[in-house]
């Protein structure tokens, strides 16, 4: 608690407090996501010895950025090289950084990793649902104006007809009168409707302008009952969730600059391209087997005495791991989000530059669910990425089961309702479906109630000689700051077993 | 209208067509703020013959930066020296600008003034009330959380309660509990209650972590009478207007690069330290009087066809001006608002290390009125510049009549309610009150409806060979953007006058 009421919303307390650990104690990582490469930073410089092992050919984990000249793999065969321009990129895994995670950028900071605002809220961008407004897209401020005006009016004439009575005293009446009007912005007899005030939140059909021709036309509102049946108030809900409220961030130049800002610090402890196989302990040690896929698939060991584990949980029960049944329970116990992101590069910034959007997100009832706009280089003149595609679930499942060149065209198909210059400015595409990756299968851990009830704690409790971390081992699934914190408590843990157990 | 609804939000139409200027037709331009200089750029590149008298020793006009070394002098005789560190600013005029101030960024883009996004809305702000919550600070999340929660629930049981019926079909009854339950994040029975969904819009008291011990608290709500008492609901609607909407820009590095980006496109146009007494007309052409304050205060004239004057009106209707009784009027009909601003330096940011805000504003019930927080440099880790106070009316007549240290004092004072930490990180600080600038006397027009009604249509009209330009001659008045279309729409009008009346 501090003084000015309930916590800051994070819960990173700094860096951890590892001192007294014996020098040289062995402790081997396995994985270079953000959570192993800052598990074995903060070991390193506890005084531990530690060695990484990373399946892929690079460091990062799941913080990765597509650029030009990119090729993506994916099971099943498909090969796709990207072809964006120069300075272009996508991030097809995490893309945005909430002021709350402060464990992230701590640790951004102290890195030298140069952060800038990632635009979430734009009241310009679009909102469109296929089966509301005729099908055609409105603007975030003329819908979300309409919704508060409509909600504000309901409530004040509720009162005015003494609805509420029974509910609130005439103090609070008065009171919750004075905020509907002021909120909503409602006329001075309560109700909302086409005028001035109306246009002032939702914009005038012939804007405000200057000299003798300038006066304003309001705009015609859109039908209650429309508003109301259109579900496009689920996207005003959007940016008030806490991991989506303002101020955001992402990284100068794509979000993989994060993976190599912690890479720099411990690069020579990384081995890359170990596929292990298995990890077996005793009372005096952890031996992790693996193939040396750079030595043609030989298999090798590794000895520790402690080892530090973040290899995704569809990956991880696949292995011959050697805990105890709690924590194979719990491996075994998590599914994994199906997630596809597309990144769509046109040959201008047309969505700045003719409907005068600039960053932000429009949303949509199709499966792409939502068109998000680069919040760097705007105003620049040469090509531009957008996100032309983000799913979850079921539409993210028929999406990894089209080929690539089916996903582009498939949002191609879905973004024209939207923005009607996407086939005229297409230039190319790309579209990453991360239940095709081969070592995570599947975007992120999508815990249930009932799953963390029975198995959270196992999952991060140290099993003799092992613990577990990444953003499976957190309640902030599916961030990267799920897998910093998770990582901090993991090495916490691991440091007291190894001073605590001398 | 757009194929895609109603209008962009803008009512700029790209650069004038001048075509046909009578080749070297002289224009006196007065005044070199954005709507002098965008007037004699236009007219110059038509072809006419333009020369820019300016009051100041700079040009820019109200678009303005003050940086360490600056010196602020005013009518009272004060003078402040601004102490800030080298790269710190705050602008004292205008500050952000919308999205849909087309006008304004396009000749940004064109004059090559770099744009970074300005952040309005942050809802870890503060919100604050002397009135409310027993004078402490609220988060913004908090607040928001709990005004949406209880503003839903209260229609959602009004609707189960059958106390809409008479005003909706079954139908849209099932839509609106829908909607206020999606949108307000009520709980399953359609109540705003403690717990993990209200936690997830207004924050947790222990927030979500990792490891074991990761799981977090749900946070109190603040009472609903407190929320509908407290006023505090005006600053959710502040950004629902469509001036404050995001996406928002500022300048790289101060507003006055926007003044210089225009001053460079036309500065061998401009004489600088011209006092303007008078403008007087006839069949034959305009000539303009005015004292040479770099050369002594000596009378001089300037000969020229046609003038734009974009002298503020509370300047000008102190001037000699030949112009009809109808403009007359005018001139003298539009009162200005007092305004004062006042930037505070700080040892470091203490608001991003201790209170996690990273841009945005933080409102108070009290004199200052808010407290803006810079968005740039963010991360920085040294010292930071403020808004520490903005205000408008009689808040700012009682402030332009301290003196400047008072004004500080009394802004340290005031925002040591929000931020603790004022007193001890307080570094120096400015205090800039419009009222007491000699060359404006206020700081923009306060146009009434019958003001408009009344005088508008005359002031904006030619009269004879004078066209007035500023933000005061148009509809979107205190804004840049005012100045750039009102002074579009002057020389179109001139334009036309001068070809059509050849």
């Amino acid at each position: 608690m501090t003084s000015l009421g309930h916590a800051m919303g994070t819960d990173f307390k700094g860096p951890p407090d590892l001192s007294g650990a014996r020098h040289g104690t062995r402790v081997v990582v396995l994985g270079s996501g953000l959570a192993g490469m800052l598990a074995a930073y903060e070991l390193r410089r506890a005084g531990y010895a530690v060695q990484v092992l990373e399946y892929q050919n690079r460091a990062g984990g799941r913080n990765m950025t597509l650029r030009g000249g990119d090729t993506v793999m994916e099971l099943g065969g498909h090969t796709q090289k990207v072809g964006f321009a120069p300075g272009n990129y996508i991030n097809p895994g995490p893309w945005r950084i909430p002021y709350h995670h402060q464990g992230l950028l701590h640790y951004c900071n102290a890195f030298g990793v140069a952060l800038e605002p990632f635009i979430e809220l734009n009241h310009n961008s679009f909102l469109h649902s296929t089966e509301a407004f005729g099908g055609k897209p409105v603007r975030y401020r003329d819908f979300a104006g309409d919704f508060f005006g409509y909600t504000g009016e309901l409530i004040s004439k509720a009162v005015d007809q003494h609805k509420l009575d029974d509910v609130m005293s005439a103090d609070e009446r008065a009171h919750v009168k004075a905020a509907m009007r002021t909120w909503a912005g409602l006329g001075d007899d309560g109700t909302w409707t086409k005028g001035t005030r109306s246009s002032l939140r939702r914009g005038f059909d012939k804007p405000q302008g200057g000299g003798v021709d300038g006066a304003p036309v309001p705009s015609d509102l859109l039908p209650r009952d429309e508003v109301m049946k259109s579900g496009l108030w689920q996207f005003i809900a959007f940016h008030e969730r806490l991991d989506m409220q303002t101020t955001m961030f992402q990284p100068v130049g794509g979000m993989d600059n994060i993976g190599k800002g912690f890479a720099r610090q411990i690069q020579d402890l990384i081995t890359l391209n170990c596929k292990v196989t298995a990890i077996h302990q005793d009372d005096h040690g952890v031996t992790v087997t693996y193939d040396d896929m750079a030595g043609g698939g030989a298999a090798k060991t590794v000895q520790a005495d402690y080892c530090v584990c973040t290899i995704p949980l569809p990956v991880l029960s696949q292995l011959d791991v050697q805990v105890g049944a709690p924590l194979k329970a719990a491996i075994a116990a998590v599914p994994y989000g199906s997630s596809v992101k597309l990144g769509l590069e046109f040959r201008r910034r047309f969505w700045e530059q003719d409907d005068q959007i600039y960053g932000g997100i429009s949303f949509t009832s199709q499966p792409i669910s939502q068109i998000s706009y680069p919040s760097s280089g705007i105003f620049t003149k040469g090509p531009g990425v957008l996100l032309g595609g983000y799913m979850f679930g079921p539409a993210a499942y028929d999406f990894a089961g089209m080929t690539p060149q089916q996903r582009v065209e498939e949002a191609l198909k879905q973004g024209s309702k939207i923005h009607p210059q996407y086939r005229k400015e297409f230039s190319n595409g790309v579209g990453f479906a991360w239940s095709r990756v081969p070592w995570t299968l599947g975007c992120c851990s999508m815990w249930s109630e009932q799953a963390r009830k029975e198995h959270y704690k196992a999952l991060t409790t140290m099993d003799n000689r092992i613990v577990l971390a990444g953003e499976h081992a957190s309640y902030v699934g599916c961030w990267q700051e799920g897998a910093i914190l998770s990582s901090l408590a993991a090495i916490t843990t691991l440091h007291k077993r190894a001073v605590g157990g001398a």
